[in-house]
């Protein structure tokens, strides 16, 4: 048995730095790379997947939306047409870097305001996972545990992975708590820990106003960017160690 | 016996629009699709390789330097690792297309100032042909007759088709003339006529300073963005009939 | 008694050409030109500024949402004080071009989904506004007659010209009917001629559904950028001066 | 007597955040704040001027070459027109946002790659200068010490701060060593503290080749994107306590 742990990789831009990816890199099985949209740039993007390789972390792409200035975190009002193109141009570009490496890419997983998106508009999600099955249906769709993009991928023929993110609050519907409202990172790694640990035991999660919520997941999502993230992979990597749950990459669990 | 007629297409840019690419399209036998760097946007890509499929036209990349404020053609000092990065990128985002529709990447042409660039710094050319032969082997490097990235491209396996700039004057170092130059871009379909029946007659063109070039060509290249472009693609076209020469993508000529 | 003449231009980028500024700017009497976030770059707003001058035409600023892509037609969820920050960024690089000329900027007009979202969010509307009086409370607020941003706009002390769209159809809350809807745009002179007259006839234009509204107007604004623009815009001008309506910039008319 | 103390600011970019400048603001007496082409954006415009406001710290205007991705070091082949129009755009929106908070604009200090080009193309320097005079003949340029572009500018009218590179190593010339070079840049607090004195008590530097050069300087030019930053402007200031000299805005000293 095993689980894989993915995290957002490869958003620096330029002469700006994000994240601690070269730290992270060493503690994670699957990396979701930014395509030079919302951010990473072409150079990051080789880099990142080189790193990658030499560490043997699988790589996917990780789209968003054509807002630097907003870190694709603002939403737009496109088309699914649109968003479709924004997806098989962003997921070729890395796809090239991902295969100039020799190796496979591996996943796609949405990127910031598109995740919303894809909930409030199905026609949207089913863009995005049409551009992914149109370029390989072989990818894997990532997305988090039990909502609706889950289905919508499967009824197109995706293979999906589904994740928890274990430092987001949860709402009741298994979407996560915005990032503007109190409580909706968790920072604190005992936290974190008591959550990974629940997940493991019993297969649920404590919503952010006390419910029990069932999760289905193979995949754990971590963020990089934040100061004691490195120690929250680290410690989340010794619980799974304790329970004898191998870290491999999501392609490895399917 | 066959030749090419290549032309530079989708460099329209959300709502601007360029060239007479409907038209143009149903002319040519290879189109060179800008990559959204200099010109180009993905849903301009998806439509110019759709039409491209639609005409039996094959594609080719037509990467630029990330200038779309100077249309790719102001030079800018990148080292040559940047110039491959950026090509792995657009040409990888570009073939995702080209394989969504069904079709295969045919060649690979550099635009605006890299041209200039290459020819005057060979580490850049040599990044650039690197870039194309990490995606594939099979991609055509597609250049100007006679100059010195025909070798560069060779030296490194790469197949190369050699063209002909109907509507621009030569230097005789085989270099095209200037556009900021008087008499560099030729308008008159007369004149052009006159030089594409030489060409093909003698295999020579005449430079602006009267000296005459010995070419080998396999595929003429012409623009699709003047007034009398497809008059001056039609007079391409019928000279080529009378000469029982076929207009074959560049692909069936290697 | 006169009436002013708006029409947005300075709407290139780079190598591509909106519209037909260089015809349009003799028959009008203000410009809204574009600031370079969904179109017009430095250099074209120069060229813009330049050319009205000449003419004798007033300048005032059209900004945008940060969407080149999109040319800012598309709605982006930003926060009242960013879309101040890109009011004051745009105004004032349009106002040191006009200063440089030797002019005064006369206005300022949102440009494309900004309408749509300053009508549903008044928190946006008033970030506008507010941008709008910070640099200057001599500039005028144009915004089409009687919806909510011209009270909100003199709420903090903006003059206000209120205007009649030539060419487009209106729903009976003065909004105009979106572009994507049929009959949204009128192309036919003859009825644009018909509208303007009744207009200035008696203060009322007829709905899309038929319904007769009252709207008080100061300048009415035209298109540069449709086929027959400059027959309609000429058409407008005849029947302005058989009603002895003397066409001025609109800050002639406060 | 007095010195002024100047830095780059504001050029952090939406998500991604670059230099201390929080920290740096309440050391300097002038802040050189990028204007959103090679760094900088909207929103971290106004805070920086905010900030720059709050400590008493003039403001200038640090106009880049329009390439985000390279952060403006890259040198490109533009037209003395073109860089004309880009200062002009960017000064403007700058001097829109320094006079919202009630500020007036300091100054105009050239970013990145246009030193190099300014110093090999006088047309080019040349229209920067213009662009500045043109929006204000009250707005001081600011360059290092003792080269060509101090006359450039104060032959059209200028007033004209020169500056000593208190990190960056010299050559014979006046100019800067290539950031590409060894010695180029300095980050030993001791070293930085042994020239300046050596300036201030004898007005002379030592070039990385050993020779010894007279400068002459109003300002000092630190920068705050390095570990050590604080410390080197700390150590500075205490060098002038010691010697005592104000430290002023450069606006103060001509």
């Amino acid at each position: 048995m095993g689980k894989d742990i993915n995290c957002d990789m490869g958003e620096s831009f330029g002469r700006y730095k994000l994240g601690l990816d070269e730290e992270v890199i060493k503690l994670i099985s699957s990396a979701n790379v930014g395509c030079g949209f919302h951010g990473g740039d072409p150079h990051v993007m080789r880099q990142t997947v080189d790193m990658a390789k030499q560490h043997g972390v699988a790589v996917g792409a990780h789209p968003g939306l054509p807002d630097l200035l907003g870190f694709g975190r603002r939403e737009m009002k496109v088309s699914p047409e649109e968003v479709k193109d924004y997806f098989i141009y962003q997921i070729g570009a890395l796809k090239a870097f991902v295969e100039v490496a020799g190796m496979k890419l591996q996943h796609v997983k949405m990127h910031g305001a598109l995740i919303a998106m894809a909930l409030a508009n199905e026609e949207l999600a089913l863009a995005m996972c049409e551009a992914v099955r149109d370029i390989s249906p072989d990818l894997i769709w990532v997305t988090f545990s039990g909502i609706r993009t889950v289905e919508i991928a499967r009824s197109i023929g995706l293979k999906v992975i589904q994740e928890f993110y274990a430092d987001r609050a949860y709402h009741a519907d298994k979407t996560l708590v915005s990032r503007k409202l109190p409580g909706a990172v968790l920072k604190d790694p005992e936290q974190i820990s008591a959550r990974i640990k629940q997940l493991i035991d019993t297969g649920t999660v404590t919503t952010l106003d006390g419910q029990t919520l069932e999760l289905k997941y193979d995949s754990i999502c971590v963020h990089g960017d934040t100061p004691g993230a490195l120690d929250i992979i680290r410690t989340i990597r010794g619980i799974m160690a304790e329970h004898r749950i191998a870290i491999k990459p999501m392609a490895e669990l399917i």
